[in-house]
């Protein structure tokens, strides 16, 4: 017996406040996805993502020219090979998989191994001959923060950026808005249908084998409950479905921000319905970055890459949605007023627990409804 | 840097000739799908499964009556609740997961807790008070022996059965037999339309943003055909599907059995191809095990659960299909020559590798077709 969770968070030991990560454990239920091309391709296919980092380099290239680079979880090498491109002098781009062997072939193919070295480690371990100028990186998870990849890229930038280097991207925002959506709907009625499954079965199994399971109901209902209700889906949005206007719950400046800065995320902000009669459905959260280079070497053209629900420019990140049940009817000008907690989960530090509270009043200040759900960004 | 897999097998180190296995990240990648109801109702749907242990457990009471009994791996408890139902003195209930809770309370819910006894551990680190009369555990994965749960159960057998006790079930087979099925076309489509996509993707890559990615056309095309070609299907073949004689490629006593034995599963078999005109698509594997009791206290009632093609009496295992490519037209009174060998995967003991050869002859001795090829189960 152990007292370990199968998460790879090892429990009641302390790290300054944070839990002990098995890094084994962690290797095998998150690194290894982006050991595979067809996770990298999906990546590489995104054109959104891939025209912000190519502009964001190639548009600035003064930040590039003779520079030193490290990339943060390079997968293929596509950032650092850009780099080199651009002008840099020397780029260090460290891939914990064993990814850095395609990184490798791909940056020789491309005849930039004099400048591009690949390396494969865990960055918190790897030991560079230098200090950089940029750190660039592709740590966005769903809604941001999923993943925890940014922790890595802190690390990074604590022991290897100059005083005076920058951050790519410089700065990262979390928004949330009200969504209308006829998803929840469709998990009513799987939760339902599972729930009338379960009926059936413990009717045939006491009559057919004698074993009475009406015990486990409960359990069985919340862990469905889990499944089909409090579990954020993956979407992508049409910008008609967000119904109030969206409020930003998190700045971060990727020069300053800590670890410690990012384990919580709360906020209470407002939201104003704009859609003149429909139904409150959930909550839709997104993110965007920018890439302004830094005070001193500001960027030459600020670059932007935002996953906000939109008509054509989709990103493989889309919008996480929370939905709530029932809908509430709302109408052009009620206010929502929103309290927002994410922390990570205490099972897997990559994923994140939501509290989300909604008070929904007219705009006479009579209170419509109000309510309090739990979620999981799994 | 360390030297381990992603999958809890650490490399380079021996454990009588074994890999040692990390037992965080086994639970990480195995034990955690146990943790679920919805798994759980799954296999208790299972009505091929659930007669067969019903039947051998209570038309065959004697051997349960005033006995003392192991579950090993008792998931929700239903095997440790039939034996006391059957008159059990004492059941002990070993679950290693968090279902054990649950299985405890439908002891309780069934009032059986004076009887089973409910212990959440790894039966490799459990004490027991006495030993066993009768070992009960249901530890088939696809194809027998994926997941290789049954070191597990040996380890119990070894430890904590009496001298004279006896194991349910007592003997399991492995079958193979070739096939002809439509998948294989769909799956060699699928793989082609990958790299159709894969190539478009170069290009655009190339002309969009400046870097060559054709020298990763190698390795994604290998990972392709791994995930499309080469990696087993579960299915559910019609009886019809199997297209010449079965052949058992190991048979095992569950009383003498050693992990060794297990380890590596060879077989030379030969197979006469019985439909009229046919295509040679592939090789389906399957198992059975009987429930015989022991020598010294057979039982009254032999039962079996087989796992075979079948119309009617389909389980959640299915078989597992290995398809070649392209298939070969064969006819009646053909031969084949199979050279079976499955061996567990290097990264992660509960999955396993299989290399398959076949000679197609005409009844003649006319050699018509040979091949080799290499197969996952995953």
């Amino acid at each position: 017996m152990n007292t370990s969770t199968s998460n790879g968070v090892v429990a009641n030991r302390s790290n300054g406040g944070r839990p002990i990560v098995d890094k084994e454990v962690d290797f095998a239920n998150y690194f290894c996805t982006y050991a595979f091309l067809y996770h990298q391709k999906e990546m590489l296919s995104d054109r959104v993502r891939m025209d912000a980092y190519y502009n964001s380099i190639f548009r600035n290239k003064s930040h590039f020219i003779d520079k030193v680079v490290l990339d943060v979880g390079t997968g293929s090498g596509i950032l650092a090979i850009w780099a080199a491109q651009a002008g840099a002098k020397k780029v260090y781009a460290v891939e914990a998989t064993k990814m850095a062997d395609h990184a490798r072939e791909l940056v020789r193919a491309n005849k930039l191994q004099d400048v591009v070295d690949v390396i494969e480690g865990s960055i918190e371990d790897v030991i560079l001959p230098e200090k950089v100028d940029v750190i660039i990186s592709e740590w966005m998870g769903y809604f941001l923060l999923r993943e925890s990849m940014f922790d890595s890229v802190i690390c990074a930038r604590d022991r290897w950026l100059k005083p005076t280097g920058a951050m790519y991207p410089s700065h990262a925002r979390m928004w949330l808005a009200p969504i209308r959506s006829g998803l929840g709907d469709h998990k009513m009625s799987d939760y339902e249908g599972s729930m009338d499954d379960w009926q059936y079965f413990v009717d045939n199994t006491k009559n057919h084998y004698g074993v009475d399971m009406g015990v486990l109901t409960k359990p069985f209902s919340e862990e469905q409950k889990k499944y089909y209700l409090q579990t954020s889906l993956w979407n992508n949005l049409h910008p008609n479905q967000v119904i109030g206007t969206a409020a930003i719950i998190k700045e971060i400046d990727c020069l300053t921000v800590t670890v410690e800065d990012i384990l919580v995320v709360t906020a209470s902000v407002s939201s104003s319905i704009i859609k003149e009669e429909t139904r409150l459905c959930g909550f839709s959260g997104w993110f965007d970055v920018h890439f302004r280079g830094s005070k001193e070497n500001p960027a030459e053209q600020e670059i932007e890459l935002t996953t906000e629900p939109s008509e054509n420019n989709t990103t493989h990140w889309g919008q996480q949605v929370f939905l709530i049940h029932p809908p509430t009817h709302v109408r052009s000008g009620d206010d929502l007023n929103i309290n927002f907690a994410m922390s990570r989960s205490k099972e897997n530090h990559r994923l994140m627990e939501v509290d989300l509270g909604c008070e929904v009043k007219q705009s006479s200040g009579k209170l419509l409804q109000s309510f309090k759900h739990k979620f999981f960004i799994e």
